[in-house]
């Protein structure tokens, strides 16, 4: 029982509004090397070649970004590159991306969904997670990975572990929003509790059947954009803005979780740049705590620091304490009013 | 009663490590226009220049400095730049100005004697403090500037104020080292203590005089010295290292003070410059609390810290706490072993 072959689909629309100043809005997150000498969306994108082929790899990205990702990803044919006027969440993208497949494998298609501008640290354990997420999903599950989790996240939704389908899957027993401290560390004991990736796979014809079912509006919606790669703004604009986890997978009863053969980390900010090893430049550090630093080509030296971000970028050094990571946003908010010219 | 005319002698010799990365071995804090379009050790001489011929200004710093001395200061005369082949703390330093006023003026002079990077907010109330200081010194007296503390402050040494001598001159009761918070808060509520700002007026004369009753041997190796501008390093290294108020201050019984008619400040470290107005650069500041910026032609954003100086100065940016600002020394000392490309 085979649902086809399988197609990638890289969700690249983000802002990236807590990795300024590095990240801007003409140069968002997932363009930008803050890792490695590749940009995130080029170590997405990489992960993907061993699975399938290269023009079997869609991008939903913002259109402003059109030329961005031609050239960080010369290898995917422009016509695999969906232009989202603008941002709706993860429902539509992901809608509107199953309907682009759909025509282009009217016999059947197996798709993955993943984030751009996450972290994963090993490929072949990647690749081993996806075949057994095709394998479910060729059962007509909807299936989402699930990360076995290393320390009380309070920052990622859970995913609760049900009964066993099939080898590595189970059924999702409970989605949880993000706990507070003391919940995500029973879920941590507890052992059944995985991190929501954000990482999905299906067979094309099972989300489209899911969206008529769940989210009605949006299918014809979606049916309404016609065959192109940059849809009407009036028309795109009138789609539900709501996240697939809100919107289908937790009310569909199909779902089902493999468990990532994977170290992941959705970096979500500068605190958690630590974790995954941000491009520092030269560094020197006395009598400090845990802190991170970025600025390739500049030197940076900290003494009696913890628990802060210092970043430089163009000109511009952000000091940032852990604490305070979450109010970044509001801090470009009002850049944006008082100085455009630095988001 | 007149002890002669009045000259400058500007102390100009120090490292400045407290301000690494700006302040660095071939460029020291004195010599920086860290908080203004001129450096410290030209607003210094600004100030004398209401009170003595430019031609009566000494200035005593390291050999290594001539030239900066001479592109800052180009009104000197050469012969008045009095090059030490190292730093002996401030008696030798005194003493040898001292001996070349005695030269140059055989019939007499007074001396006032001033650091070259402490900051001072009034010129004119400068001015009128040191008339008043040179009406104590031609009385004898040795006399040195207390200011009023405005804060309980624990870096300053302090004078007790004894008894009036004469209109804004007192005897000094006691010498007080650096106090301990709380009675730095005695000192303050008490009103009788001010200040030991290191700067000092008194009769040629009469310094040299004491420097033979109290460090006979300091007075013996400067004589020894000739009369040059850069004397031999073996004579000068083998000048007691001494503070002139632990050797002569402290001991001598004709000692007065006079009341500072100014603010000042000795800008000691990093953290002091946010008392007095440091050149920033460009700052954007959301939920902080105290903090020091430096770094002209730089944007400085900070979020949520307090209790810190961000410093930024030829591609190093440094990012220190308030608590360790007293261990950039340590730090700087630990550069000069691993990277004296940097010091």
């Amino acid at each position: 029982m085979s649902g086809g072959e399988l197609y990638g689909l890289i969700m690249a629309g983000g802002r990236g509004t807590r990795f300024w100043p590095v990240s801007t809005r003409s140069n968002p997150k997932q363009f930008l090397n803050l890792l490695d000498d590749s940009t995130m969306l080029q170590m997405t994108a990489e992960r993907l070649r061993g699975l399938c082929p290269d023009d079997h790899v869609l991008v939903v990205t913002g259109s402003s970004y059109r030329k961005t990702v031609a050239a960080q990803l010369p290898w995917i044919p422009e016509e695999n590159v969906l232009l989202e006027p603008m941002g709706r969440n993860t429902a539509p993208c992901i809608a509107w991306g199953a309907q682009a497949l759909s025509r282009r494998a009217p016999d059947g298609a197996v798709m993955l969904v993943v984030p751009s501008d996450h972290s994963i640290d090993d490929k072949a354990g990647f690749e081993s997670t996806v075949r057994v997420a095709v394998n479910a999903a060729e059962k007509g599950y909807l299936t989402t990975i699930g990360v076995p989790p290393t320390r009380p996240a309070t920052g990622y939704g859970y995913l609760k572990r049900g009964k066993r389908i099939m080898d590595g899957a189970w059924k999702v027993a409970e989605f949880k929003e993000k706990p507070d401290l003391k919940t995500a560390r029973d879920y941590l004991d507890q052992g059944c509790y995985l991190w929501n990736a954000g990482m999905f796979v299906w067979k094309v014809e099972e989300i489209i059947g899911s969206m008529r079912s769940f989210l009605p509006d949006l299918a014809e919606g979606v049916a309404g954009l016609g065959e192109v790669t940059f849809p009407s703004a009036d028309r795109y604009r009138e789609l539900p803005s709501v996240s697939v986890d809100y919107g289908i997978m937790e009310k569909a009863s199909n779902v089902a979780m493999v468990e990532a053969l994977f170290g992941w980390d959705d970096v979500g900010d500068w605190p958690a740049m630590r974790r995954v090893g941000v491009r520092k430049g030269e560094v020197i550090l006395q009598d400090c705590g845990s802190c991170t630093v970025y600025g390739p080509g500049r030197l940076t030296v900290l003494l009696g620091m913890s628990d802060c971000s210092v970043v430089h970028s163009n000109g511009i050094t952000l000091v940032m304490s852990d604490e305070h990571a979450q109010d970044l946003k509001k801090l470009v908010a009002r850049l944006e009013k008082e100085r455009p010219d630095l988001v």
